[in-house]
């Protein structure tokens, strides 16, 4: 199984995205790779570091770049070979089981929508992402890419994300959560309420709402929400922990003594932020689009954006895309 | 000026309400209390105290209590002689200025608005909340109090915590953010652009949108959302704020090594504990009513209810209700 790397996306490009490649591919021997984009810059980075081509390390030429900035309907219609929608392309035609690029989200989407088509009753793509937990992990979304949802999207985003759960994490009945403001059924606006009733008939494990604060106590496996509130959710959490970062970081170097404390809570300080570290979180999947999509964050590092490669992989192994395709199908039918 | 506690409210009621009642009357000389509640259960800790009651220290029977479980519509028909509703009523006889409670929200909600009314064109009180940021602290709403909100529900609310922070703080043209999912203007739901439309012609310092993360950089002196929104911010926070002191208090726990670590680490570890300390946040305003009614978190200590308490009394002595209601006239007036 093959992975088709988007080389030049994020803010660092081939300096990141090729030795967290390398080191993907070391871990994985099952594993291969294509890495697509300006092929001097690629061919200098592996020159570097005296690697050369071989059937798992693969070299898919594309001339364009797609930028930060670039409106997604722009990047779309005018950089036909940059080297997100040459990655895309390849998953398209099966040269690839999943693309990663930590470039611009708004045209990942936009691109991915377009090349690989959504499933059957699906709109646009959702963000899903994993959150740590006290007592393990979670699974989110939407975290951004719908801001306008009716029930229906919500119920489409429980069933994706419960079977993404139980493919990848091998959690037969995941237990779903509706993010509310309040654990009581006559609590939200008036789209959570009526998600509520959908989901208690959709056969899935709803244990009901969850309110901002059972995201982190792992009340659930999957929250489900509007990607208006995911977002904000998700920001403001990266906001806080870097506020209290910091603070933390003023205590300790306020004078010589706290210094020095800080110097023998190092190992303490260290362990705790590797448990916490939003980089081993990296990588939001795409869901519902007819192939496996994978948004690394976009000021990722090399660590960081293995962690998104491994999600890829993690995805193509688990077979979920097949499974979520059936499963709307039934959905859909349910419906009609 | 004088404060009506509902002394029945919250976890704890009076072993909590009177000792912070009591701390609040010292720090401030020119401030009174009436202590609204069983008058057997008031004495009882008067009495213990040995304090008896004064011209700035009063006592006003209440035979009833509302419960955290009682449906809002229920305590309001059902519970006329509760702690919650006479102290209430003090405010709309003149009798006190102001109200605290860390009882029931939706019932301190409904009360509210039922006994005092609302300003002219408001029509559901918002809550709105301090919260510490990088540079300072910011004030947000609305926190939970209307979940299904207007483009013309935010602009309110932005008028009325632009007023609350100009009169409260002396800050005199508040920074007004709106919560969105970007920073760039085309984002956002279509709520949040309507309203980013009339922000703009408000004459407001509006500074435009606000992303989760930048809460608590300090990006604005109000940031606006509605109360589903706030609501998940609010406590999304929480529990990651819960789960990363969990984490920490685990890895200083580990082993001996690491437990002495902590001992050493101990005056940094309340240096910041202090900082951040949520207690130090605690008192929401409900704005929009005609009196000044406060929301202390329903498990205060008596440290945490008498910053409520200090609230009240800051907004008492900045004047903001008659300044919220001029303004909303001359907002009313425009619109018709």
């Amino acid at each position: 199984m093959d992975v088709a790397i988007d080389c030049m996306g994020g803010d660092h490009g081939p300096g990141v995205t090729i030795p967290a490649a390398l080191r993907f591919l070391q871990d994985h021997p099952e594993a291969g790779v294509i890495l697509v984009g300006s092929e001097s810059a690629i061919r200098r980075e592996l020159d570097s570091r005296k690697i050369s081509e071989s059937s798992r390390l693969r070299i898919k030429a594309a001339t364009e770049v797609v930028e930060m900035h670039d409106p997604p309907a722009a990047a779309l219609k005018n950089k036909k070979d940059s080297s997100m929608r040459v990655a895309i392309n390849l998953v398209k035609e099966g040269e690839a089981q999943a693309c990663v690029s930590a470039g611009n989200t708004g045209a990942l989407m936009a691109i991915s929508r377009f090349v690989l088509k959504m499933l059957p009753g699906i709109e646009r793509p959702a963000i899903i992402t994993i959150l740590p937990t006290l007592t393990g992990q979670t699974y989110m979304l939407d975290m951004g890419a719908n801001v306008d949802c009716s029930a229906e999207h919500l119920l489409q985003f429980a069933v994706m994300g419960s079977i993404l759960v139980s493919s990848v994490e091998k959690i037969p009945n995941p237990k779903v959560g509706l993010l509310n403001v309040g654990e009581e059924e006559i609590k939200g606006n008036e789209v959570v309420k009526q998600a509520s009733e959908l989901l208690k008939s959709s056969g899935l494990n709803f244990i009901g709402n969850v309110e901002g604060d059972g995201i982190y106590k792992g009340d659930a496996d999957v929250v489900v929400c509007d990607g208006f509130v995911g977002n904000v959710a998700l920001k403001t959490s990266e906001g806080l922990a870097h506020m209290l970062a910091t603070f933390l970081r003023q205590e300790y170097g306020k004078n010589l003594i706290t210094r020095l404390a800080g110097l023998i809570s190092l190992p303490v300080i260290n362990a705790f932020k590797h448990r916490v570290d939003p980089r081993r979180y990296n990588g939001a999947s795409l869901l519902g689009l007819k192939g496996i999509v994978i948004k690394s964050h976009g000021s990722a590092d090399a660590y960081s954006f293995q962690f998104a490669l491994e999600r890829a992989l993690d995805e193509v192994k688990s077979g979920m895309l097949n499974e979520i395709g059936m499963r709307m199908q039934t959905l859909n039918a349910g419906e009609a």
